[in-house]
């Protein structure tokens, strides 16, 4: 599939790290987190992770990598990309660059759901669409 | 008002701390909300802060005042007391405690509301005479 | 004094809400910190709050005020300015809008200490002159 | 390799949630977190994740699995284990139930370092010794 990045740009603050200097592991997934809600917005064209009052996208997978520790003040660039759309489910691909070098990559699984229900549910056709157009 | 004093023990964790190597100023909330919704628990029978689906309890002030930072693996000991009670509001107060010494102090003042409306409502009669009890 | 007020510009995240559906009460000093950390690059060029090894600003009073919820979403506007600038601290203040209406305020106290000492030292005078012309 | 299990309880607090009612899926290593803290202390007696001055463990690697959602006051177990111990890294895997139940489960990878020099070491001999008896 070929890949359409999305890049996604911020800096470390100082409540995302600890006290050994550095993000702290579980920070990182912000970062993920601020990349897909605007690549979905801006690209999608719909406000994650809730479409609307009946479904509503909910993660069932993450993980992480770190290669090489950010630091308070360091620039980011996050790109992500889907890397498989299913019908129920969406696999999100996530690289942390500061200047230039790969420090964190990672994935997010999301799956459609009836929020009332809280039972998968097939991802809407437009949504389904536009997903393809942007992978 | 005679206080009657309640102690939630919690430990610093890493993802308390930041940077500066000393617990963000923030994440001192965490134990305030943490000893409040435990002396809610065991003192006042009732689950913070969503009483049930019609009653909850929103905070409309916070504030906190620290005079020695807390580092990682210290143990905290957060006192809690209610210093006042209105009719529809509540005033916490909290005190930190790192062996013997105030580390830091600060307040909460919740409403009732009605999570429908979410307009301020009158705290239940029941809730309320426990509360004096413990204030 | 004359403040001249500084707007930081963020949208509610899906990790600053809570299960009330709204801003964790805890979670608005998050665009307190980010208001203050770009204002402080951007008109008084130092790096917030670590101005380097040696000096750093340490919080040693925080408070808010909520007077409406902000939900996943909500864009934000945060103003800050200096209201009180002393030879060894800084009062910020902070106030939150969304479309207009003003939704919370508060204020960050911050004390200038050396770092290695963690002792209250004198705000550097080039600094201190860059934050009366910001005030 | 035979596993002793560690289990760590702990309930959902409010400020773990996002407004989909649910523990936002970052907040699980959280959890994580707070049993491998614990289970240090306890078992291997040493405080998580920095040994001393110059040995620190860093995570290299995170993963969770979300079976089902955690709610506000739901009580979990979160049970820990090492399921590899190299000389310089340590795999350790999580369960966390709630009333018997899976509800996620994931790994952390960890790998010994120089504070000073950020560099992969070998885990200390006596440490490493007390790992693999509770591996």
């Amino acid at each position: 599939m070929a890949r359409k990045r999305f890049v996604w740009k911020d800096r470390v603050r100082i409540y995302d790290t600890d006290s050994q200097g550095i993000v702290h592991y579980a920070g990182y997934y912000r970062f993920f987190t601020d990349a897909f809600e605007q690549f979905s917005r801006s690209r999608l064209g719909v406000e994650f992770p809730m479409l609307d009052n009946n479904i509503w996208f909910v993660v069932v997978e993450s993980n992480a990598r770190y290669y090489a520790p950010a630091r308070l003040g360091d620039d980011l660039r996050t790109s992500v990309s889907v890397t498989q759309a299913g019908r129920k489910a969406l696999r999100m691909s996530f690289t942390i660059y500061r200047k230039g070098t790969k420090i964190c990559d990672g994935t997010l699984v999301q799956v459609a759901i009836d929020s009332k229900l809280w039972r998968a549910v097939e991802i809407p056709k437009t949504l389904a669409i536009r997903i393809r157009k942007n992978a």
